[in-house]
């Protein structure tokens, strides 16, 4: 038995939820039209549910076509095709930002954490020119199993965070910003320079790939180690 | 009563282990030889036992003047003061390295991680050029509950592993390499952008960061969330 | 006899396929339209046949109008015009690529290199985050006289690839990814830095100069060399 | 009347007092050692009093052989020759340093400042990983006319200082860290991409320059303005 | 109380003119339409006056809508809304441009610098290509208490004015320019490398953050320190 | 049996002749004593041969005490320990340079294309800046199966041999030169820009890399590719 | 008497042409309209013809309104409005290319060195793939008294040149080319790198300013010094 | 006849005075000491003078046992050997320093431009911080047929030269400097970017470039064009 789907152009690793846990998101952009739709289609079949992100609405349009039960979120830019039963949220993920320009990636982070079965909790624009804003979230904080701090101009929220808590940081640098920012990279190097602990880092603007590891942690939070 | 002790030119942050769970470790690269006595000699007092990275073997002598029970591992370059309990260990922590030259980040990783109370499984010279080699560790590293994956040169070990297994994998980029390797920010850029999923990044040879945030994982996978 | 037509802002090396083996080919990116087609006809009136790459839809349609034969494809943004006898195909080259994205770069060095005479076998979508699919290539690998292999993001593909088989690997970083990707960079330094053996890397996206190497060196596996 | 002393090789820029009101200092660091010292003696001569920076002991020992009154400082490598009068000192800046390897740097700074005339407060060691020990500082740092921020590494801790204080702060970012720091540029990037205002940046390990700056800030609060 | 207003998906800083003397500005680029003008008048309602930076002219009719007695000015791309009574202007700040192309940020500095209360004096097109044209201006540099200097391409601007007065620089590099002027980097490499003293820098083409600095220190010089 | 040997600390990749056609060779530089001389024991028990790159002198020693008829060449920096039979030679390998700086980069290539049991032509010296001394070499170019042009400065050397013959060229950066140089990547830039076809570069100063390519194209070209 | 115009927002220096001998040329790029329209005016009125770089057509409209001798050239982007009198071109500057894209670029030059009186010969597409194509075109190298070297992707066309020449050669690296050409800066550093002697570089695709700086160079040859 | 002479490893460009008008000067760093004298030896006999840059004390001494007439400059690192004849110098060039520690690259354009036969004005210790210190020495600029102007840190002494005088200016970054000054390359970056006309660069510390330059220049307006 084979564990992929040798479809035109592409591989389908429908072994992947057995080895990983979670089944394959889709990267929608610069995806063609058709084979994008296919995609959908093949891999809702295979999970009975199916999620892309980065996607447009006139893609979206596409999806749903052949998908009827498509959802669009237009802040995130996720697609999501849910199965028909309602998930059991677990656990907790906080995902924070420094501003509301770094809102788009955090809605990204928190609805694929969503999707993923996660209880999330928004905390946004505190960065760190007010910080007495942040402090004030602490109790917050230290009620989640993952946190995510998502920033872009200086990147310093990581740091801050880091610093007051028991649980991993997955910092997400962001493109906000202007001049010497570089486009994410000043952040992203603010980030893997922290001085505090517990903080690591994804590359820019990857709100769902700062989800991916959220939702792994929180899993072996709550549900304990095979160890 | 102050939540820092405040002595000549620092301000010890004895309030660390309970905001975070774990106690201050001194960074000894570059500290002044008076200095790194009493900040051993502090914090061991305040916290019944004390570690310090990046540290050569003079400064060891000089540690070891007030506190004879400290030892030193020269290949971690690690200086360890332990209390007069042996520490149980929980879960399990995986550390690969790509090839021979990436071994001392590594134990700085191994080290840090038993000196946090973690079962650690060493995984060494698993690199992607002979990837048979690798192949034969899947089933340990399904064992772990954080794997630390270390690599110099194109740093492509972490994306493999990504692909392979349930738990966060956190890369280590070392500046083992030369020519284009760029110090290290090669293996770093290859991590950041890794097409796998569950990889978050620290700074280049930063065994000791990859190791508390493994810890993190461990711990809560060992002992469940607070949610 | 000149070695060179020297025509208005243009010497047309006429002497390149006898120094080289193969005539030269059009670099269409930028090129105005009036000197594109009489570029078309001049080297199609001296070799009997002509390639052109990076070519939009609208430059195909200013070609076809002095050379009716010539042929467009979407996907590898390729015009060529053939000569009246069906070629011989010799040896094999194999292009691979590690995601969907990278296809139109492999396109452009599969259809180049069918171009220059070699048969050429596709593996697509066979990146390092599901190494499963990739190590059922192997053989496949090992029937080619010369393996070309694109990947963006991390671009780790090629250090894989390298330790598995016996001939030239020859690497394109392609441009897909975003962030930290550096519009490419990342996939160049990692393969520039790769630890495995028998890897040389060409320009960010450049399909048709892998293609070019790959098949000089099939020609020599094939034909024999002059020594 | 000539407005610089023409000597070999240079030319003394004598009226740089009456333009900027501060006379000439010596930047020591690979000055030739005859040199140094007819430097230090024209510049004495002068203006009453001199001081240099980044001077080696061995730099002082010359210079003490021509003007016995000399003082050097280890931490800050600051050759000063005072005047006879003891100076009245005014106003008050604020030096912080995020940790205390950043030290160094800072005493460039307040040594300079005193120099210069000025009241200075030092605050070392309060870094973004442990906020806590910032926050009971800002009366401190309200009473400053002006304030330096010193940090390596990420260099978050001058954005956390602009959103809490009335008066300008110049970061300078250090050399301290490792790895992706590259040199002192990361923190750099941070404190230029600050999302807090008031916040202006002088080049990498730059106390001295920043110690300027600040003294003429505290002058014209103290002094007030011309206008 | 509170002190900041949290509403959907922000939290201003209501507490900002209390700490630093002057009340949050809104940084208009890539705000959401109906969010800016919520912003634009919850400000308005709290400070009675409102300013916004970056904004395009349809952003400014969506805020004219709310707020009628607001004004835009086209060069500067600045939204002001002004409160009933006259300011009076105090001290003096000088803004100084290289080139007619940095006019832009300039203006965003001097409207800025009126905005907080300060008077301003233009001196443009000053660059040091014809240096005579900034050697006729010295005495009114030396009548202000604080310069800001603004200069893309090479950006030398600020170092010579550096040499000639007693007040601070605040150098604003501007991405004017092509070629090897990295979208500004150059210039501010150019600044913060500065061989003339009391100079420091601050973003690409961050003239507000200039004009606040400025205010700062013309506030200190004007109105006398708090020490 | 097992594909590779398990020693402390790495994991020896005895299949690698069989999947390759080379067996392992040894990067020296930063390898720990003891751990090198075995590691040279085992690998010519292995294989009855075995090769050493950037090794020292004093590594050298240690290995000669295990293997007494281990040979070094100082230029190259390779230590050999070569079998009892005379090896045939094959094919034609040239290895070119622009400068006499350049050498000990073209002698790595040339004593490891040797190892690797092929003929090889040293043509050096005939950098860009005297085009004659090149010109005078086409036909020992053209008499090669593969052609290594090593070059560092600005690294012209590869375009221009590339424009004049029909097989293949590996383009070797070196770290020769100083100032915009920066360290090599300047060639490697201009390298991998070539305007010229049949280029692909390897990392800086890496020579073994190039004739590891070199030695498997004329492999090809003499004994025939197995499609 | 001024030596400058104070107009609005700018400052002309009519001095120019006195102390440099070239009156002052107009970058229009970014310039706005009006403003345009009035600065060709003043200078076509203070120096009796006058030159505009990096021109529009639709800015060619504008001026041609207020100045109808005013000519526009597409190739290079260039508005002249010349004197009655027709100028006598003196002595020789050669424009060379490397190839056909770089054409735009090398009219700049050429445009502009014949408006400042020299003859020039233009060699274009001799770039280093084809190396033939150059070496026959030694004799009218050396008939000039100064060599622009144009050339994008790798740039090796500046140091052949300067091999084969008594004169200097500018180099204009070209934003010509794709990936890792980094928008022209691998061309600079190759240029800038360069093993040939005599070599001197401008900023990217700065056509003018080779020009200038050939045009100083010709006039000294042709006219003799002033020493 | 042979326009070179092919040595052990080299081939010595004999051709080059006919060719460029200026003899082979030897670059010394690095190379190997045997190698050393025998080139001081060829040249000199093939020429009747020799000179070599980059030189230790240990390298002149070797060269002084074959040729006793050598003589060695310790400021400049240059060793000559001249002929039997007084030079007539010509013309003149002027060398330009911003501080005294840009001599030693200064001195390397003196010493060379001798060398050639030109006469030469040194003007160091003019920097744009004292902006005086320049302006008086214009008269001197005006005298000279070419200006070479040397200066580290930002650069800034190349633009301001450049817009005083009528002949090109050979612009020479410096390494000196600190922290964001990157070995050079910011002030590379500052006058590639000048907004002056005139000016061209070569590399970072490159004295001798520089002299090779502004001797061409010299000669062409002393000696006339062959035009």
């Amino acid at each position: 038995m084979e564990n992929f789907i040798d479809v035109d152009y592409a591989k389908l690793d429908t072994d992947r939820r057995r080895r990983t846990g979670f089944s394959e998101v889709i990267f929608c952009q610069g995806k063609d039209d058709s084979f994008l739709q296919d995609l959908f289609v093949k891999l809702f079949d295979a999970n009975g549910e199916v999620m892309g992100t980065r996607a447009t609405e006139a893609q979206y349009e596409i999806v749903r076509q052949a998908l009827p039960s498509a959802k669009y979120d237009k802040l995130s830019r996720i697609i999501r095709v849910c199965g028909s039963d309602q998930k059991t949220l677990i656990g907790n993920i906080a995902v924070c930002t420094a501003g509301t320009a770094d809102i788009p990636v955090a809605e990204e982070s928190a609805v694929t954490a969503e999707f993923f079965g996660n209880n999330v909790t928004r905390i946004y624009d505190v960065g760190v020119s007010g910080i007495h804003r942040l402090l004030g979230q602490v109790d917050k904080l230290n009620a989640a199993n993952a946190i995510i701090a998502i920033a872009g101009m200086e990147g310093a929220l990581a740091s801050v965070i880091g610093g007051l808590v028991r649980v991993p940081v997955i910092a997400v640098p962001t493109s906000v910003g202007y001049g010497a920012n570089l486009g994410g990279l000043s952040a992203l190097l603010t980030m893997i320079n922290s001085c505090a602990n517990g903080i690591s880092v994804v590359n820019i603007d990857n709100g769902y790939g700062a989800a991916y590891i959220a939702s792994q942690i929180n899993r072996l939070a709550v549900k304990g180690s095979a160890v």
